[in-house]
């Protein structure tokens, strides 16, 4: 069985973004995404793209269309779950084929239809310029916003569906994470390490990895994000690998350190130190608590052990479609958690030597610990 | 061994692009890239970004550097080619944690480093509206312009590194779609036809996929650009499958349809059809020979048969680190093909029930034919 969303969940999402721009006085909201970061136009369309880029235009009432390149046409119609599908030169490959003869539409064909005195627009800050500019040309005095708090706002806390969608991503990531522990040898390149995974999770019902897998081996292991190199990894070498599977859109993340041999003591000591720091964050993180104060106490106890100047961020991030979106955990965080928002607790550390992360997708409970997407192992592991 | 560009090579690219600059006056450009189109950035600096933005700053003389987000110092050090890295709030991700205590170099320090009274700007089409902005607002009055030309120029004509790395993801992408033809089966999803050549591929030596590969299965095999799906694929199916594997950046496509079972005598006409259309876009791609030329006739080759309506563009398109780059062989392109120019010859056809694609990477010679990357089963292949 796929676990998915239900159509009429898709309706229900533009009706509560279509609440809020009434209550901020938005005529339209321009909702864009990108191959990488396909999530918002997925939230509401269902349709993520490649080699192009694509939107959805949402009225403060009545329907939306989805706006796409001219190439995507029949593969946007088979995955949209909006009906109305239109196809504009803006959101074509950015190298820029001509596609000569071919019949678009305008941006004056989109305002006619969609007329608009304010516009927001989420997606803001991956929007490009060009067509930022070519949309202002159509609009002309006509007001731009940015607007990403309107679909934050909405996909901020998790339905039924959307949470089960994460537990199958988790429970995938996990049989990911499992095909590199039981098969991972010294010789292997760190690519080889995530075709590992990456097989298992596509075998396994994934419809995709949720970002670009890594793994990063003995120095590459500082690596905050990475890429895995073509490296080969070595006895008694110590690595981390980043393990996420998307299912119908929603993507976590499992990630571990991994050591090849025998880890030192010091070393053992620090990683034994961020898989506390770890569980931490996740006996911290309950409906009620304001975030800033999950992030001063997890970030207090890695600095009272000594380690406070191995921290980057954290210790935790939203998720949902994207292994990494709004909100942030931080020490600065203004926001108090909720039940049913889901967060990857995320501690990842570096010293100049090594570096490691702890990663597990959470759902957070009114009154009890958050539920635990994945807790695989969930330890220094030793090969 | 590892195919890759040489170390001085990409001193070669700053200086040739530096002398187009300088023909140009544009005092400095900025070369952009994001994590689904890397590779302006990885042209010149050879990192390639995951989750966050990046862009190279080459100056009219002198030493580059390559701009980061927050989270990927010790990955983009590890990989690039150019020294001088400094990380900006503006190429963090775009769901913009806030990094609280991070110290990052600002707009102002880039151009106090950069001093530019004409910003050529790479990657234009994809440039996020809001870094334009935070960019103007340091440079006030100075002027800047479009300049995905001065890039476009230096990197057309293809070195013999360039070429081996072709050649290597040509041999790997065919592996990958061997892969595919000895083991697909009815019953598999579309997804586990792509791991089958996912896997192959990145255990035979590339560093990553080249795009996101898809096989589309019966009603969706009119999709020109797609993604695959849980569908199961069954007997007697009509398939199109997508393979390209990445090396040291470059990446090339192989595309070919599958019948699982027996084709319809106008399914068989239809894709024998479309291979000689393949076979005849190869053949007319020579250098001195107009790209419109090769359209014209290879489209009028089409129509003359019957196939006119299930063209959607092409026959060809630049291929290098993307799959897909400029030029486009298009009937109204207006260049001349010369020697070491690389393409994609494309064929993709579909007509309301079925489509397919034959591709292939080729060399252009001077007096003598295209040379093939990839002829792997050019033929309507019937399992």
């Amino acid at each position: 069985m796929i676990i998915e969303i239900p159509l009429n969940e898709f309706g229900e999402r533009i009706k509560k973004v279509q609440r809020v721009m009434q209550r901020e006085n938005l005529d339209s909201l321009l909702v864009f995404s990108n191959e990488a970061e396909p999530y918002y136009v997925r939230y509401f369309a269902d349709y993520w793209p490649a080699f192009e880029t694509t939107a959805v235009m949402i009225p403060k009432s009545g329907d939306p269309a989805l706006l796409i390149g001219p190439e995507a046409g029949t593969f946007a119609r088979s995955r949209s779950k909006i009906p109305s599908v239109l196809s504009l030169a803006d959101f074509r490959e950015s190298s820029q084929p001509d596609y000569p003869g071919a019949k678009l539409t305008t941006w004056n064909d989109v305002f006619d239809q969609f007329p608009t005195n304010r516009l927001g627009l989420a997606g803001f800050h991956m929007f490009p310029h060009t067509i930022f500019e070519n949309m202002k040309n159509a609009l002309g005095e006509k007001e731009v916003v940015d607007a990403d708090y309107a679909v934050r706002e909405v996909m901020l806390i998790k339905t039924a569906a959307e949470i089960a969608c994460l537990r199958e991503s988790a429970r995938i990531s996990e049989l990911g994470f499992k095909a590199v522990v039981e098969n991972i040898k010294p010789g292997m390149t760190e690519v080889q390490v995530v075709s590992l995974a990456t097989a298992a999770i596509l075998d396994a019902g994934a419809e995709a990895v949720g970002y670009p897998l890594w793994c990063c081996s003995g120095p590459n292991s500082t690596q905050a994000i990475s890429r895995p190199s073509l490296r080969k990894i070595q006895k008694g070498e110590f690595i981390h690998v980043q393990i996420g599977a998307k299912v119908s859109g929603y993507s976590t993340s499992v990630s571990r350190p991994i050591v090849l041999g025998k880890a030192t003591e010091d070393m053992r000591r620090f990683m034994q130190m961020g898989c506390d720091a770890e569980n931490l964050t996740i006996e911290l993180m309950r409906a009620g608590t304001p975030a800033s104060e999950v992030a001063q106490k997890v970030h207090g106890y890695i600095k009272e052990r000594g380690y406070g100047d191995t921290i980057l961020y954290g210790p935790a991030h939203g998720c949902g479609q994207m292994e990494c979106e709004w909100p942030f955990v931080e020490t600065n965080s203004t926001f108090v958690l909720k039940e049913n928002m889901t967060f990857h607790a995320d501690m990842f550390l570096a010293n100049k030597e090594m570096g490691f992360r702890f990663e597990d997708c959470i759902v957070i409970r009114d009154g009890a610990p958050a539920e635990e997407l994945s807790n695989y192992k969930r330890e220094v592991i030793v090969i």
